[in-house]
């Protein structure tokens, strides 16, 4: 991994995808005038997140609108790109997907939500991701000239499994677009985020759209950028804004120097013939 | 699991084997006064936490005055506990070792430490368990009156995956012994806690001993009880007292119910196999 600058962009996130798509490169621009190396947008940042819209908005990756005009702002400003997500159809099928670019605009990999948000908490949230949308099927880990880059949508930080099985492969940094609500927001966001962080030593990078009240669904905010100790770099409010952060390689080499939980791990122990009952 | 009371009693733990027991008997007591079915003490409640000194404090589990001492008083005031941890010594090793008993008396099992804490924090904390401590080898769920309980002690919570294990095992409570320190006691004590809570949506309790700002090592205290949905039920300051917390069986699933964590889980994937390059 290389030191770097990050930038986590906020979006307020319109029903009105042209307008979503303009203030995206907007973003993008200011955050590389800005210096940043690698640009995160939020979940869904195209499109309002609501079942009813993800079919109206959901593009192909091979004639996204989406996809050609935020890699384009990528390359332009040479910068790399977490485009958060985008409804993505392929077949009859509809994905939550991220797609991740190099600073020429090329596309490095996608991630399809593995975890479907299928949640009803009376008295706050609820919400059926699977009414319209279809998991993937793939853990997504990039190798890119800032460094070993892991990215999971949402719903995906909850399952522990999954992360530390990134963290083992290498990862150095893991970006999570991410929209929870004001119901798992309060209780969950910050504390999942950095406890990935401070379990896997490694930085963690949460990108909430921005909170719109008005919206069906309200997103959380509090985007936030956490190093390999559990320390919180910079964390945003709930409205829109683009936060930054410095990136240091040295620093995930130190933190597992000084408390080396990778060489600590009981590997003999980690199945259920161990269970003494 | 029944409904039940607890209690997590935050001693200030000295270089006096007899005063830690007599206050340890005196805490099991109050607690009972109060109603609680179960307490619990905190890691290395009968011992200071210093290398030196584990071998000077450590006992037989057959002879051990201290487990005689508090699981008498269990049997006395009739309620369940979980006896923090000691050290125990078997042959020519010394495991840091917490000891469980029901409301006779009776001993019903025991968990060594897994995972020893060997860490070095320039500016921070430096401390190396396995210069006197051996590790053990099981993983501890007991079918109590109570509900099914789990423990681990202290630098074992950092370790998602046995945490994940037990949860699958179908622990309700997981009793969590535990000395953080001033560097990893602000850093990362609460945040562990609760994530487990959140992720495995089960009861945890974290139980340190009180802060003694003369002794080598500083515990964190700050003991807490975390609720499925991993809301703080209860929690101790720095100094010496004893938290309560009723825990509702209901409450376990109702929370798995709204939020389905364990059937959502994509165990398809969840090997290094299913890694996208």
């Amino acid at each position: 991994m290389k030191d770097f600058k990050l930038a986590v962009c906020q979006m307020l996130v319109k029903d009105d995808k042209e307008a979503n798509l303009e203030k995206a490169v907007n973003f993008i621009r200011i955050s590389a005038a800005e210096g940043a190396d690698l640009v995160v947008l939020p979940e869904m940042f195209n499109c309002p997140y609501e079942n009813e819209k993800f079919p109206l908005y959901a593009e192909h990756r091979e004639d996204s609108i989406s996809l050609k005009t935020v890699s384009q702002a990528a390359r332009e400003c040479d910068v790399h790109l977490v485009a958060g997500s985008i409804p993505e159809v392929e077949g009859d099928k509809i994905y939550n997907t991220s797609f991740i670019f190099d600073s020429h605009g090329v596309m490095l990999g996608a991630h399809r939500k593995l975890h479907l948000f299928d949640v009803d908490v009376p008295g706050g949230i609820s919400f059926k991701e699977s009414d319209t949308l279809s998991p993937g099927d793939d853990v997504t880990i990039l190798d890119t000239d800032l460094g070993k880059l892991g990215v999971v949508i949402c719903y995906d930080i909850r399952f522990g499994e999954l992360i530390r099985l990134m963290a083992l492969e290498g990862v150095d940094f893991l970006i999570v677009p991410g929209a929870f609500n004001l119901t798992t927001g309060p209780a969950h966001w910050d504390t999942l985020i950095r406890s990935r962080a401070i379990e896997n030593q490694f930085y963690v990078v949460g990108a909430s759209p921005a909170r719109d009240v008005d919206a069906s669904y309200v997103a959380y905010g509090h985007s936030l950028v956490v190093d390999p100790w559990g320390e919180v770099l910079s964390r945003a409010g709930i409205g829109e804004e683009i936060i930054f952060a410095d990136l240091e390689a040295i620093r995930i080499g130190d933190v597992r120097e000084q408390m080396p939980l990778f060489d600590n791990r009981r590997t003999d122990l980690y199945s259920i013939k161990k269970v003494k009952r």
